[in-house]
């Protein structure tokens, strides 16, 4: 009889762990059966501020595959399926059938827990009246849409971290008033530094929006089951749709109910191998803590790319094979209209917590050379370590073609180079690309003269 | 009395170098003489082909610093004055005046030889007619536009490399009918494999130019002193303007004759710290030879990229201070209308020539995610090492946001990973800008499975 892996969760980790065991090994040799509480599998969450906004119009264009395509390869994907919990050592998942609402129990032997993350929610009174949402599936861009059609004019954003503008852009496209609602004191708190932030914060004042810093929210007016107004201690805000961006916390309940070691991060412990501390049970993706590459704690970083290759890695691993989860930068990239924001490593400030004797540079650049059409102003923030002068963390605001730079400052961070050493680096340079100094280059050779 | 820093060539690497020593030492301390041949300074040739082509409409726009801006630092040059003698023994140089052709002899405490590369001139009869040139000046470019406001319709464009793509882009924007004639199988054929440079001859051949690949140049029928034809083994081609553009060579005679070392690569000899074989004497720029990073051997990379940053390490080193150059990967980038074309490292073809066991692995992938809109094809070709997995070199082509991903694999070759090490790192996502696996990280997936 074929051992079976069953895998909780059909996302981006769940899946691709899927995809990479049914590549190395036949259905006769691992049997994989996948529990997703929902009615899809393997949809891309990052493009759905990109659906409000009209930027993509077919929703399916979302979905990577669906379940029957999997079904197709060999996968055993039970959608609305849930499982309610773990014995670890009778080796078995509880699972609740979510249409018939029976329960039975499925031996595995080897588990993989992809549950993901879901969207923090402050216990907010009104929080769950209609027009109170996060965008978190393609069912909540579909309310939105509803909202929208049933004559929605005023939106509030709460938060405004990624998914927090990437909604308000979208909202503002579709003619909608907006507010953005933020506690922290500059956009992007918790990943650019104040003084990038300040530019950030900048671009969305005037592109319209109502940007309310250092605001935190007490609760909602609710009227007949509906939101009317998001309410501070300060002021009241009229809205017909909230949406709440506020960051994702790790699905890691079942994985502590079963005993099973969670972080002080609250993501679920994985070496990097992606065991947990458990035999016979991986983790990966969104519910996991990774180990940051620049201070070696564990931290959660949710995102679609560490699922993605986590699922790859956890996949090889359960197939016999062995591959290693090389850890996280937090890396990442957005886009406020015209304008790119992107960091990668530590800020000035998370560089400062986490006990380095840190500097940061600011440089301003263009993006191209300065005569040619469509050079953008840009600015490239490194942070540096006094001493080594090894970089810690960089952050990139800009116009068009400014924010992927950053991911030639991943892959110098990924190898622990010096500002120095970045700075005499052989980049590319014609006049449509960059200045005869790339960006990179020159931010890199000022924060090496100012240590 | 102050010691004398004697600068041959006023362009990139003569006047970084110029600019970096006067930030570190007075006029005082070391006064410095630049004696320049044409009569301008600091301009920026790889703009040419964009003022011809109408992207860039100033020609004094590509002049980054002209002489009497750099007087007024305290470097003190001198246009129309060319040298035509390094005396090594009596530390001096011969300087003749271009305008008076008066000659004299300056002595140097230290001299920079920064003397440029010049374009490569075959002996074809009727090379010298009016109407037959290289873009290698502000002058050559206002003589493009002296034969297009006298009616010019028909071009010819001698060698299908960087330049010869960019003219022969610039002039079909300007309504010329245009011939590219190379004497390689491929366009770009010296820094691309001819799978890649394929997709580059579809591209020149789309936008409505007659490529003429194979094919060797054997002279130019010439009228009263002016081109009308160029001629092939098997065809004429008539032609009112013909670009030659074959690449460079360095100005390395001057340096040889005085008996300073010159490469088998046709470059000055320099170490790292650019110092030529002769005590006091230094060289920078398109005349000196490199080390390349991934071969260990000495190349001529004339680019305005290394000449900037050989200024500036030169600079640093005259002065008393110790900077190294860190050698070359030839990263170069350009663009044929709406394709983009990078590449770093070695060929698959150089790399087997250099001696290693190579395999070259293509992936197709998207510049952002499939569903977004503007997601545009694009190839990556990666050069990996069999055995170690060491990476190469790197080759892309592609649309809009294609090419300049190769600066990130260029910062991976300069850290000599393996393609395993650069598919897991930690690079940015956001469906505007990526799919989720960048293209960088799926070509270098592809090429560790292919091991």
């Amino acid at each position: 009889m074929a051992r079976r892996l069953v895998i909780i969760g059909g996302d981006a980790a769940g899946m691709s762990a899927a995809t990479q065991v049914r590549r190395m090994k036949t259905v006769d040799e691992l049997e994989v059966v996948v529990f997703e509480r929902s009615s899809r599998t393997s949809y891309a969450a990052c493009g759905l501020p990109y659906l409000v906004g009209g930027f993509v119009t077919s929703p399916d264009s979302l979905v990577a595959r669906t379940p029957e395509q999997h079904r197709a390869k060999g996968i055993d994907v039970r959608i609305r399926h849930e499982v309610t919990a773990i014995d670890v050592k009778a080796s078995s998942v509880t699972v609740c059938d979510l249409e018939s609402g029976l329960e039975s129990a499925v031996h595995y032997d080897e588990l993989l827990i992809a549950t993901g993350a879901s969207g923090v929610s402050p216990p907010w009174p009104g929080i769950e009246a209609n027009g109170v949402l996060q965008l978190r599936t393609l069912d909540d861009a579909a309310a939105v849409e509803r909202l929208l059609a049933a004559g929605a004019r005023r939106a509030v954003v709460v938060g405004a971290g990624y998914i927090g503008l990437e909604v308000a852009e979208g909202l503002l496209k579709r003619g909608l008033h907006l507010t953005v609602i933020e506690r922290l004191d500059a956009p992007m708190g918790a990943v650019l530094d104040a003084d990038m932030g300040a530019d950030v914060a900048g671009a969305i004042r005037a592109a319209g929006i109502d940007l309310r810093l250092g605001t935190s929210v007490t609760g909602f007016t609710v009227l007949g089951g509906r939101v009317t107004a998001v309410e501070t201690a300060a002021e009241s805000f009229a809205a017909d749709i909230v949406v709440i961006g506020l960051g994702v916390r790790p699905n890691a309940e079942l994985a502590r109910a079963a005993g099973i070691a969670v972080g002080e991060s609250g993501g679920i412990q994985v070496d990097d191998h992606l065991r947990t501390g458990s035999p016979h049970i991986w983790a990966a993706g969104d519910c996991v803590e990774s180990r940051h590459r620049m201070t070696g704690r564990h931290v959660v970083v949710a995102l679609g790319t560490h699922a993605n290759k986590q699922g790859r890695v956890v996949g090889t691993n359960i197939a016999g094979g062995d591959a290693a989860f090389g850890g996280v930068l937090a890396t990442a990239i957005t886009r406020f209209q015209d304008m790119e924001i992107a960091r990668t490593g530590l800020s000035e400030r998370e560089a400062a917590a986490a006990g380095f004797d840190a500097l940061g540079v600011t440089t301003e650049a263009s993006s191209r050379a300065h005569y040619y059409p469509g050079a953008q102003p840009m600015k490239v923030k490194l942070v540096v370590e006094r001493g080594t002068g090894q970089l810690l963390g960089a952050q990139i605001v800009g116009g068009a073609n400014a924010g992927k730079r950053i991911d030639v400052l991943a892959t110098a961070l990924w190898n622990r180079m010096t500002a120095a050493e970045v700075s005499g680096m052989d980049l590319s340079y014609a006049p449509p690309f960059s200045p005869v100094w790339d960006p990179v280059l020159l931010a890199a050779g000022k924060a090496d003269a100012m240590l």
